[in-house]
């Protein structure tokens, strides 16, 4: 009964042996192996449109390097107040971004509020130098609380974005949890939707190192060979990663992944939302579910075999704790099972 | 007959297998599973004392961040003028030091001249503020060129730190291919000799990706986590490197590999020794081989099915070139056969 | 009628006649004169012991270059809300850190709350390395609210740095200014209260532009001349700082501009409490007051020749203001006369 | 006799004069005063163009801030191997370009020579992304050699960026000697030249502190304003900058000051080549003149009360040394006099 984050998982079956299959042979090293061309061009198939890719090797890279790809001096990205960049990642967009700051911004159950968004943005006038310069937004879909971004909720950070002159970025480190979850093409969630620049992330969803920026407008992305190279980020044998994207991909293995997470999720809260001893925190949209618990309970279950992680209820979650309550976070993967979703279901009948 | 570089054959068949035997189940994230610790006291056995090991995702990141672990403002990093760090790394190491520079230092056939590091030491007097100071000595063993410092070959250069209080880094993109060279130990090789930090690639050597910043005095190591993860190196599937390393030094794999490497370079340069149609440039002592031709030949070895490079002389190597001829790179591996190595022996027989 | 800031004056009669006195002859350069090694001295005097400084050209620099030489990877350094550090330097701590954090604490008026502190410092956990860890606190004195930290304010603040083994630099922009108001001296209101750094700041209170970073152990300078050169903040002509600060040290004119312009402010703020116009927003207790009008008065008072600006209430100033009110910000200085004040005085009357 | 540099003189008293009165009043800070306004107008004038002209408080922070605004990721600078920016700065141009590479060019006396520059970029084709790529050339002048560029010699190097679309910048800390050298305007030795960007130094013709980073084609500016304040080089009392600017330029002091200082080191040439002691190591064409001398006759013209400083003849000078001798650097300026340059022709009669 392993919770704890998709990222303890390990590989899927079929792209650990795509990789192990790819493992013989010769092929030209720092991305440029027929492989790596072919995964390119599924890339511009999924998006549906002509798209600069760059692959990476940790999500933390990927929106460092995408920040970066749009950096402007004293420049300013506003995050929600709980994102991976902000809350998760070590300093690394501040650093690859030679001190750009990270301004969060307010919004319920993990998704930037619009308002408030116009709000942060307009405490840095683009001609008063002293206070740096809006640079970008980004936002996180499937987003730190489990919730996914609807597509009008996207187009609605986007036009503030435009208003402002500012490019979107967004982290889709659970990318195709989102997909799934919205039923929507990736050109809808992203470039249709007001999207410029996206991490895409696999390792999460299956993958043991599969990352990639992609540039909606490739010509956003013209400094981006050197960035990445200069970042450490430039694979010799790339093409372990191209062969883990090339499986993931392969017959929709992706969103298989994902519909099975989400669905392992959805088991999940249904368990919770009919137990005595626990409490779901907000309604999953995606393979993460919070609940909120005694601390005598988490200690319980914990006891019992069942691995997850309490929660900063501080970063925008809103979750109404009691005094000896602590919230919760439950994450599924392809790893995750019937079996064990419904013999934690019954721990906490 | 693919000598085009160590990093365009894959993976290893062993390495392969370990990788695909582990992708089943659950382990902790950020390198806190049993296996990655298993590894890193692994190390501790092959260096024979207590190190700090901080698994990246590729050599130029090991360099990069070794160099900052050693880091201070103004900082000045002494390496041989064809060295990896500054002459194929995409001014990762000035940017991850914030601005340090790399100095180039003369030398025959890629190793360091001692007295004339002393000479460009002695350029940075260590309170005239306006040059910037010493910070570090970097070497590469196996160096660019091929050729391998001897143990007291290192002594050397590490008695020229020590006057001027400066660490000593090693390069080991190649480390194995070496330390078989040499027939010393780990211990031998480095800390004993004077070596304070190591990048110990393993990626050239049979691996997917898998390197490690390796602080013989783990004193030294103090901010590395943070200086790790703050550069998008610390990966969340940790344990896909650390079975790499895992399979790479059980009963010995890794050693075998680099044994075989280098005698594939030898069957490779003998071969050309006896060759009418080229010649030998210097004579190799780990797993690559330069070799002059003429521009005509070159062509003609590739129209037949060669793959190798032709390489910058002006790295200090010290090829004397005829008008047309140029002078080129031969690397062998794990995937390089003796049947191939045969193959070309004929051709240019 | 100007109390737009303190550096919209320019420079105090004795001041500018020292540094044209000094203008004559030749001198060595970047800090080595003997007038340089003079002032040096005189700041030993100043905070009663041994200290280690170094000249800058700008209070953002001073800052800057402070909390480089404090740095660590993924550093955190905690500041009010609305200190200049976060506020108003267009993110150049972040820039000169390599892109350190900084986080933002409340308090009132101006000071950080020091279980905020606490709360905050506590979100960073030290063995985390995922959210970066603390590095420094930062305090201003006086504030940005024109209020000074008690000597308890501070100790209260440095405890917490102590327990959480965090250096304090304190942001002395207009320290003349609080070291009056508290009529304290220098080492009271630094070492001696467990400031370790301080930005020495003499450009508000009557030079040109002469500010100093001074660390109370010299022992945490050891890399700052380093810094100082490659921020480009090492004058050529560094004497022209020196005698600006001779100037200001000479018979404690320093300390007498400060309580010059203290009480031009405390004589402002009593026309302010005796107005019908407009009301005090808060008790100024150093040479800032801020004041609270009708948008139509500020219109009027600005037509009928005061100039001071608008100031921001959301950093934390807690000030009640009504739908159609602004806060505002009026500065005094040495240029600041009895006049200018008591003619503002009738206006409001 | 101080001939040490032409930054151990004061300030002239035309310039020391303008600043004490310009103390008096109140003036927007931060470059807003009509003082700073009139004389960026100036800048309009003196270069025959509308330019986009930032004031800064080094020339170190002028060549810095003038090379990050044209910033690539892994760019390199190309430089002559003597120049200020790789030899003098501290490493303050990698610093600010977030690490940059500076690479040093062959030039006789200081000067680039155009096809060592062609050369050393050819080493780093602009798709080969492990090499960095280049971003820019800058050219010193006068020289650290005391040379100038004939302009015939910039158009040349110009030529060279044209083709590979770089952007070229002149480090001109001594460019009214130059242009007063040539004879030439500051619209011909720079935008008709070729030129883009200007470090246009005062401070060592006269000022205490007066630099500008000059962009002849606003354009490339857009970023600056954030770069500066980013950089903590945006002067809060500005207009002492700008005063002194204004008093420079005021009724041609500038290239009076220049002709003088020329005049002086050709005197002094004149003294030097008509001795026996010593000999002219070239012939100065700026203030700069380099003379070779035994250490004995060094040391006796020292204790004999002349200043002047030994030169490392490594930067490419070309200077024949015997055994015995060193290089040594004499420099005029404003504050030389013929007495003094005639009481040391006596000296080394």
């Amino acid at each position: 009964m392993n919770f704890a984050s998709d990222n303890c998982a390990g590989a899927h079956p079929a792209i650990a042996a795509a990789l192990a299959e790819n493992a013989r042979g010769f092929a030209p090293s720092y991305g440029a192996s027929d492989l790596d061309r072919k995964v390119e061009r599924r890339f511009n198939e999924i998006f549906g449109r002509e798209v600069a890719v760059f692959f990476v090797g940790t999500g933390t890279a990927a929106n460092a390097l995408a920040l970066t790809a749009l950096n402007r001096p004293g420049g300013v990205t506003f995050c929600h107040r709980g994102a991976h960049v902000i809350a998760d990642e070590g300093g690394a967009p501040e650093f690859f971004t030679g001190g750009g700051r990270l301004c969060p911004v307010d919004g319920e159950l993990g998704r930037i509020d619009p308002q408030a968004l116009e709000r942060e943005i307009g405490r840095f006038p683009s001609s008063f130098v002293h206070t740096g310069q809006p640079m970008a937004v980004t936002i996180t879909q499937a987003t730190e609380a489990g919730t996914v971004y609807a597509l009008d909720d996207i187009r609605a950070i986007a036009r503030v974005c435009r208003r402002h002159g500012l490019p979107l970025h967004l982290d889709g480190a659970r990318f195709a949890n989102a997909l799934v979850a919205l039923d929507a093409s990736p050109a809808e969630m992203t470039a249709e939707a007001g999207v410029d620049v996206v991490s895409f992330g696999a390792t999460k969803n299956g993958c043991w190192c599969a990352e990639a920026v992609v540039f909606l407008d490739p010509e956003r992305a013209r400094e981006m060979p050197f960035i990445r190279k200069r970042a450490a980020q430039l694979f010799s044998k790339s093409r372990f990663i191209a062969a883990q994207f090339d499986a993931y991909f392969k017959d929709g293995l992706w969103l298989d992944i994902a519909r099975h997470s989400n669905a392992m999720a959805a088991r999940l809260a249904a368990h919770m939302a009919a137990s005595q001893r626990l409490r779901l925190a907000w309604r999953p949209e995606a393979n993460e579910v919070f609940a909120i618990m005694s601390r005598h309970d988490a200690d319980d279950l914990a006891a019992k075999g069942a691995v997850f992680h309490p929660w900063d209820p501080s970063h925008g979650h809103h979750a109404d704790l009691g005094t000896d309550e602590v919230l919760t976070r439950f994450v599924t993967s392809f790893a995750t099972t019937e079996t064990d979703v419904d013999r934690f279901g019954e721990l906490i009948g």
